[in-house]
């Protein structure tokens, strides 16, 4: 089992308490569905106790600011930001692919309905751009302010993109390796750049943003694969994905998207056709699971996912940071190739 | 007939060239679903004649501007933005509402479905942040900047609680002319209000908006008013509504919100039975006109609406602009009361 790194954990009451500011006095029941999403609420509005996840981007967010001038706090308005962003993505996403669970909980549109899951979706992206006009309590000027919301927007269009190209995907049979690298970069990487370059750019020129947007570029690949890795082959009570489980759905992930590049014609039309059903069987499930096995697919992406972990740790180097602030960068790249959750 | 106001005309190519400006050098397919809904182009990406509505709050911003230093191209960047934000909210609305046709054509959910319409709609969202950030190009200053992001997202997050509150009424009978007041206001109004707002804060201080703020909320109220009376009794090729359409989709508005307080109790569950059907049969609707006939709900709206368009027309005077364009937001109202499109 991998330890989720301390800093992790350091970062994490900061967060959380400045994303709950941001829900101070708001009562309408809107505000409550976003609640139970972020994992303070039950659906009957009991609290519960926190179940929110890891914070990746809000922490790369601090993580990237502080290692530049030792402050991470003025960055607390954009580390909820990121992660309100994120957790929009994620309710529209589950509404897009009618995923019922997210965290071992049914999901908003599941208790709520997609129409109103739609609200609070588009409403928690709202808030985090009114979280980023908080700087101003900070002393951040209206230059820098400006600045965060073009990267923040510019960052957000790309993962939306990326979206649109994942579900465009779905219905396509000819998709490369080249294709669904591209597509990641957009739907998981942006935001991880976007995280590390909005907390950096409160303390250095825009213009020397590019090592925190390359980090942030291959660590969102090396993540996302190491996620495609577990929505196969996990199986763990913390992902709560049994194996096979995006075979399951029907997710055209890099396992797959390699298994369809390589194998022959009459093994890739077997595939496409378990693909195009509306369910898909535990023995075909099987099925697949030995193909991939057969072809050495899991391998294939355990090599990708370290060569981009690589790529990430190289480009460490280039960071403008305080020299003790690197092994930070370094345990968060080893712990996102290596988890398990 | 009742005519569109000439200042809607003159503003107009400039709104469509800033708006197409935006769209310069996106390819991916995501930006053609929008370049559809905005009228541009039909669903087999075909140039058509242009069909994207009469730029309300776009003219209300550039008016805003324009009537208190003359000129109006540098709000051109927030005129686009906030007719971003309303379509946006449009594709979403659509999508909830489960509205197959809009001004005439498919909706972009009816085409490309509702998966890809969420993207569609929420990158529109991004597109008009975007369009804030050429601010920047009119030399207006950062501290301006972000004055009007803070404004658009407060107007945006509004909209999004009135819509909110709007599906919550679907499933309620209790629903008073105050509750549906209060929602239109934030549904609706939000926009307006934001529209004026921000035309106005690039030339005066921010302290000074109240009776932009205030002019807006009453235009609002007055048109939807408008629109809700047209939704039922409107009956022409321009709002492509056939009459009692707004019945036919079960829509809680304004007449019926009336209807179900005056009436007694047992017309009143009479009509919630009749709402609380899949399909309402033209019989029904039939009756349920013959019953706002009776009990003088059309012209309980009417009165309704004057009442607001007055207002309105009182907080003009409040407003600190030159006196030649006094004129322009009188005609606005007086348009947007009498419409029947």
């Amino acid at each position: 089992m991998v330890k989720l790194p301390e800093i992790f954990n350091r970062y994490y009451p900061y967060i959380e308490e400045e994303l709950k500011s941001l829900f101070d006095n708001r009562n309408l029941f809107l505000y409550d569905m976003m609640r139970y999403h972020l994992g303070w609420i039950n659906n009957r509005g009991d609290n519960i106790s926190n179940n929110s996840g890891k914070k990746l981007r809000a922490t790369l967010c601090l993580l990237a600011c502080e290692s530049l001038d030792g402050d991470f706090r003025k960055a607390l308005p954009l580390a909820a930001a990121i992660e309100l962003i994120h957790n929009y993505s994620l309710v529209h996403d589950d509404i897009q692919d009618d995923d019922k669970q997210r965290r071992h909980r049914p999901t908003v549109w599941s208790i709520w309905g997609k129409p109103q899951a739609i609200n609070a979706g588009s409403a928690l992206k709202v808030l985090a751009s009114l979280s980023v006009a908080k700087l101003g309590d900070y002393n951040i000027s209206s230059d820098k302010q400006v600045e965060v919301f073009e990267i923040l927007n510019n960052s957000c269009l790309k993962m939306i993109e990326g979206q649109f190209l994942d579900i465009n995907f779905e219905n396509r049979s000819d998709i490369t390796i080249e294709n669904y690298l591209e597509m990641i970069e957009k739907k998981t990487s942006a935001l991880i750049e976007g995280a590390l370059k909005i907390g950096a750019v409160l303390n250095i020129e825009k213009s020397k943003l590019e090592p925190f947007e390359k980090f942030g570029r291959y660590l969102g690949l090396a993540f996302q694969i190491r996620d495609d890795i577990l929505g196969i082959w996990g199986n763990n009570t913390k992902t709560g994905k049994p194996q096979g489980n995006d075979i399951r759905k029907r997710k055209k992930t890099l396992p797959i998207v390699f298994c369809l590049q390589v194998s022959n014609k009459k093994i890739k039309e077997r595939l496409l056709k378990i693909y195009s059903k509306k369910r898909i069987s535990e023995r075909n499930i099987g099925y697949i699971l030995s193909l991939l096995n057969d072809i050495g697919s899991k391998r294939f992406c355990e090599e990708k996912s370290i060569e981009y972990y690589q790529l990430a740790l190289k480009e460490i180097k280039n960071l403008p940071i305080f020299s003790d602030k690197v092994s930070h960068f370094k345990e968060i790249s080893r712990f996102l190739i290596k988890r398990d959750f």
